[in-house]
């Protein structure tokens, strides 16, 4: 079969021929449908994140997925059933430990798990993978199309409970969010506020210029987009107004301490980028005594579980179909792969940079790689 | 009667005459015991937080506070019942608002709220006080002589449930407690993580010499002392264990952004000091990098509602009395109030030291003044 694989940090993706795998004991055989392309395949390629399985110097990418169970074997699943697979599997040579027993595999360590096509485990860019029926979740048919989407959904979904879940001790109700960064992430997340009614007003900050699609989507969404370079994440609370939540999806390590001054007492920001080492001074005292005085909170969260994933087809139904149709820039066959990785070249030079993953000057918001047509 | 007052940034507490205060309806009248005093008066003395009220020079000392009910007038309340007063109050000419009708005035942002002894509103330091029902929370005769720890615990039994609530997305296992301080808050804090079965291993990290009492009641308390001179909070994972709970009570500013590198996976720092403007540099991209891989969470709290206080109440008779009177080194009556504010003219020089309010060469922890005996 074929597969796309990058040797990390050495070259860009490549169609390479892979044998069918043979599903083990407890494994469906899935036909993958298509593989959506975000920020963590472009750090897979340039090397800065991630890695290939030991033994092995290419990695086989993809972790935004959905298929077809094609045979189930002995899983209970049945055959032709659209499923999205979960991303972290227990290290090679163990079956499992306490956060996969607990179903919080997104809360485990280093050490303690692989991540298939990011780090120590082959991705799903490929026309045939295999997967215990745990890690895989169910979709329908009509949302199959867009099942790709579900996984950075799912990132969100985590995200958003484990801000909610540092309000719960008292009343929360938040009104305004702001989503940091118009990377498909970005834009997904500030659909997905706009759609659920959980904020009154969206914002989401990039700096693109008019006009621009992403502006067009974020104001069609009802959300309203901050430039920037005209008003620094600090600057917000007086420019619009100060923010209950902020999401931040830029990788952009000063955001992350520039948030505590653009919340609202007992507001809470929530972190998702993964930055580079990057020294830089801030007032420090200042900042601790925002946190404590407004009873502010910062909470990081990475990857998402089945039950995330579980929330993200539901929310991926609620979404408009216009948003997704604008959110989807190209969908590509194998034989034009590099029109699915467009910035695999050019990404090192946006690292730390605002817009990582995607250049100002590029209309490109959100690929994916079809494998097999539905 | 005779109260304890001070023109802030301007003086030293002193004793004054004013008025027994009249209770107003749904106020009862409240013969005042005793009042601790912590870092708070340090810095409303100074200056540098708080104020009087306005239209008066001077404020009314006194936030920890446990007195009896002198007069119940139409509370429902009996005479000679004990009771300690909760803090913050409705700002003048107002009844109420969102955040006391929800019960979380904790929770109001400035102008909602007035601070009796702290902000806006006078103390507790007098003969009789007087105050609505629902700011004073019942509490045994025999716990009354220490009821002025009823305030400062309320502290941490908010914090902590800030904590736990940030962590309560998942199965949050904490073992290994850090508190940062040993101050009178972070000592009751480690006597209260140390008395209660959360944490297995508790540490508290100070900067003071050997021998000391206060290194004494640590190591009593099974805890580890940590010298802050020989092992910076970042290197404490190194050489001791990284932590799954920081309670961060110096007000350092530095240490808000160190507790980052403290943490374990998955942990919390909560902070609770307040610290002036100071810049410096930090590895931003490391600590926001940091916060997301490892789902860390970093919680500001500040102040407490009655449902802390009451729960404060119950820890308080958990508290082995070996505790209590190795913390409170010193009970003085009106004529020598000088003895219970130590520190009140060298305070200004330890500002954002870690060890304000707390000299070094002091064996001086918590003190409070008495009214009236029991």
């Amino acid at each position: 079969m074929k597969a796309i694989a990058v040797q990390p940090g050495a070259g860009v993706p490549d169609v390479i021929k892979r044998p069918v795998p043979e599903p083990a004991p407890g494994e469906a055989l899935v036909r993958i449908h298509r593989v959506g392309v975000d920020g963590t395949d472009y750090e897979v390629i340039e090397g800065s994140h991630g890695g290939a399985p030991e033994g092995d110097d290419r990695l086989v990418l993809g972790h935004e997925a959905v298929g077809v169970v094609d045979d189930p074997t002995d899983t209970g699943l049945e055959a032709g059933q659209y499923v999205v697979p979960t991303v972290r599997r227990p290290p090679p040579g163990t079956e499992t430990n306490e956060y996969f027993e607990h179903g919080e595999p997104d809360m485990a360590p280093e050490g303690a798990y692989v991540e298939r096509g990011i780090v120590g485990a082959h991705g799903f860019m490929a026309e045939y993978i295999t997967s215990p029926a745990e890690f895989l979740v169910p979709i329908s048919a009509d949302l199959a199309p867009w099942g790709f989407l579900v996984e950075p959904l799912s990132i969100t979904e985590k995200a958003l409970e484990h801000a909610r879940a540092s309000r719960s001790a008292f009343g929360w109700q938040p009104d305004a969010a702001l989503v940091l960064g118009t990377g498909s992430l970005g834009l997904l997340t500030a659909a997905m506020f706009s759609a659920a009614d959980d904020f009154e007003r969206v914002y989401c900050l990039g700096r693109k210029d008019r006009p621009h699609p992403v502006i067009d989507i974020i104001e069609r969404l009802g959300a309203t987009y901050i430039d920037s370079r005209e008003t620094p994440v600090a600057e917000i609370p007086a420019a619009y107004e100060p923010m209950d939540l902020i999401y931040e999806a830029t990788g952009y390590a000063k955001h992350a301490f520039e948030s505590i001054d653009a919340l609202a007492p007992n507001g809470v920001a929530a972190l998702l980028g993964v930055p580079s080492d990057w020294t830089f001074e801030i007032d420090g005292g200042r900042l601790h005594r925002e946190l404590v005085l407004h009873n502010k909170a910062v909470v990081g969260t990475v990857n998402s579980n089945r039950g995330h994933f579980e929330a993200a087809v539901d929310t991926l139904a609620d979404l408009p179909d216009w948003v997704l149709e604008a959110i989807v820039t190209g969908i590509y066959g194998l034989e034009s792969v590099d029109r699915a990785f467009p910035n695999a070249t050019a990404h090192a030079a946006t690292a730390d940079d605002e817009s990582a993953g995607t250049p100002d000057d590029d209309t490109t918001i959100k690929t994916a790689v079809e494998f097999t047509a539905i």
